[in-house]
This record gives C-alpha cells, structure tokens and sequence, in this order.
C-alpha cells in the first residue's frame, strides 16, 4: 500500500478532523489542496477523478480507492491504526485505541459521530461557512432568513455535548478515554467563536477541548495549511 | 439482557431502519410509541428518561442505557446480531452479516451512512416531512424560502445515489450483498413521492429498492403502525 494522500481544503474543519486523527495515530498522510471558494471542487477534473459529489474531504486509499466522509476516513485511519502507523507501538507507549472494543461504546461513539452530521455540523459548521467565511454581508436572503433558526439549534447542539459531559466521570464523551467521537466533535466545536458564540457558556466544553489539546501529538487547526 | 426497547413514531422512517434491519436479523424489539407531532418527545419526562435531546428514534439496551441515533442503532443490532438474534443460524441459513468483514468495505458502507445523515436526510427527509407529514401550506415562510434549495439538493442526493448504483456489479451499495448503507438509504429514499419526487428518474435506485423487497425477513414501512 502506498501512501494515504488527503483532499482537501485547509479551511474546512471536516479536513481538519482526518488530520487530527492521523498525527494522534502518526499515520503520514501526502495533502492535495483545493479551494472550495475558488470552485476547485467543482472542476470536471474533480467531479471525475475525486467525487462525483464534488465535496471534501475524500481520503484516497490507494490508486482507484477514494472515501469521502470525514468520519467515515476517521474510522479507517482508526481501525486500520496498527498497519499505517509510522510509530513502533511498545508497551511503554502504545498507540491510541480511537475506537472503543466494547460494542456498545463503539455504537456510542458511532452515535456521536452521527449526531455531529445530522445535527451539529448543518447548524454549526454551517453559520461558520456563512458568517466567517463568507461574511453575512454576502448571504442571499433565504440563508439570512435561516439564521436565527441555525443559532437556536447550534445552541442545543452544544447544549447537549455540554450535557453529556459535564455527567462524564472521565471527561470523554464515550467510555474512559478519548476516541473518534471527542475528535469529531471537537473539529467545529472548539471554533465555534467563527460561528458566533463564545464557548464560556459552556464550561465542560472548554475544559474537554483542553483535555483533547493536552493529548500527545495533538495539532492544532490552521487555517492557511 | 432484557427485551430491547425501541422508542419510536412510526411516522419516521428514521424508526423503520431499525426495525427493518431488526427484521432482517430475526432481533425481536418492543416498541413504545410516541407522537412528534402530539409533543410526546418534548415532555419532561421524555426529556428526563429518554433523550435530552428530545429525538426519537432511541434504542433502549437495558434499564439504564439508552442509544440514540438510528444508523448508530442499526449497527449496533447488526454488530451483536448472534446475541441478540431469535433466529438460529445454521449452515443451511446463516443470518445475514450486514457489516462488511473487510475493514475498506467497513468504512465504505459507514460513509454512505454518514453521507445519508449529512446530505441525503436533512434534504430528502425534511421535504416529506414538510410537504407530506406537515403539509407545504402550514409552513411558515422560513421554509418556504428553503424549498427550492432543498429540492436541488434532495435531487443531487439521489443522483448520486444512482450514479453509484449504476457502476455497482453487485446491485449494492457495498460489496457483494446487502448492508446498511443499502438500509439507512433506502428508509426515506424509497418514500421520495412523499417528497415530491418520482423515482422513475433513477432507474437503478427502483431496481436496487426492488433487490432490497426480496431479501428475506424484509419488512414494509407501515406508517400507521
């Protein structure tokens, strides 16, 4: 197998998410860089050759293999850890477990994972599109109109995060340490101040987006690359 | 273990994905009905006992623990089906493995299930339940607005879940046989008159809901029940 190449857009936290994922588990991974705003992923080149979709990020596995989906590519990279890690597991340091062994923790953490596609990133994600990168100023008016509904269900969908964890006796949101539920979530939470709100509101939040920076080989999001 | 429970309005096809891939598993489930449109999953105690979040489909595992999330309940069944099935698999009539034993395929198939819950449920599924379950002349004009947009993307969605159709050898999703991306799409795809589309425009999706009909166990959505 060679190596795992991600296309992507810097900007775009579900990128975000798979980088995350490969430096807690040292997995390299080559980056192809395109810019949704310049409709790079658009391109018939794209629509051919990357997704028919015409979204990132996709995870290119091999030569005629690509999966979309941040957290589809999330659990692969997890899953297939012990195989594309660049790292020598020891005893003394082995590598994360990102995805629970017990069944009904993994179908927790799934449950988290599904609950950030339908309900989080549509309302979170999506007003940090409009307001930050796009700028209010640009929005047509059927995204203006939807604005306040977007605000009042992100508010309940860090609520309800904000919930789980602040009755989570090891500050994870599934089981006793962090796994791919806790990265997926992260990624547009901890830059929900680009969606309009300031996360002191949520206390249990901001101490678990400390306990996910102090993780060893922990990156930080940037924008520019 | 006890029965497992299923918290559910039958009116949501998000319910009838788990209680088709109960089916197909031979998994028995009870059910405890509640009406969306009635406020039943918005009274305290719903809110206290079942989901903070105020959702329906939940899965109940036993007295404590509670799953939400369908496509999280889905694999759940279909990860413990041997435990959890009445059925007993023999050489002759081995249950159904809707979870692909190759780690690829896995991620595959969780992609399409992230991709129904990110693009293809908040356009397909919203529509019938404006147009269908509320009615397009008690919407207010928020939604309105939101119409044609959503109306592109539903079509997009099913596009896209014909163009993969369409190259598939195996007439599914996924592999060689039924999983459940072939399930969790097939749930509000195969109700699309009630969102307003004819499914006639996607040939190979009439053919793969057909595939799905025959399989054996299959069960019909049944909205008044």
């Amino acid at each position: 197998m060679g190596q795992l190449i991600l296309h992507e857009d810097p900007l775009s936290a579900n990128c975000y998410k798979i980088k995350l994922t490969a430096a807690l588990l040292s997995i390299p991974l080559e980056r192809r860089r395109y810019s949704i705003l310049a409709g790079e992923t658009k391109t018939p080149e794209f629509l051919q050759n990357i997704s028919a979709f015409g979204r990132i990020p996709v995870l290119q596995i091999d030569a005629t293999t690509l999966l979309p989906e941040s957290n589809a590519a999330c659990f692969y990279l997890a899953e297939n850890a012990a195989s594309l890690s660049s790292s020598t597991s020891t005893a003394s340091s082995p590598l994360l477990n990102l995805i629970p062994t017990s069944a009904l923790q993994r179908a927790d953490m799934l449950r988290w994972m599904f609950f950030e596609q339908n309900n989080h990133e549509p309302t979170v994600a999506t007003l940090r599109y409009w307001l930050y990168v796009l700028g209010e100023e640009t929005l047509a008016e059927d995204r203006i109109v939807q604005l306040p509904g977007k605000r009042v269900a992100a508010r309940q969908a860090i609520d309800y995060v904000e919930d789980r964890l602040s009755k989570s006796e090891s500050g994870w949101l599934v089981g006793d340490g962090i796994t791919l539920a806790d990265i997926c979530l992260f990624a547009y939470t901890h830059l929900a101040h680009n969606s309009g709100f300031d996360l002191k509101d949520w206390p249990a939040v901001v101490a678990w987006c400390e306990r996910i920076k102090a993780v060893d080989g922990f990156i930080e999001y940037d924008e520019s690359n």
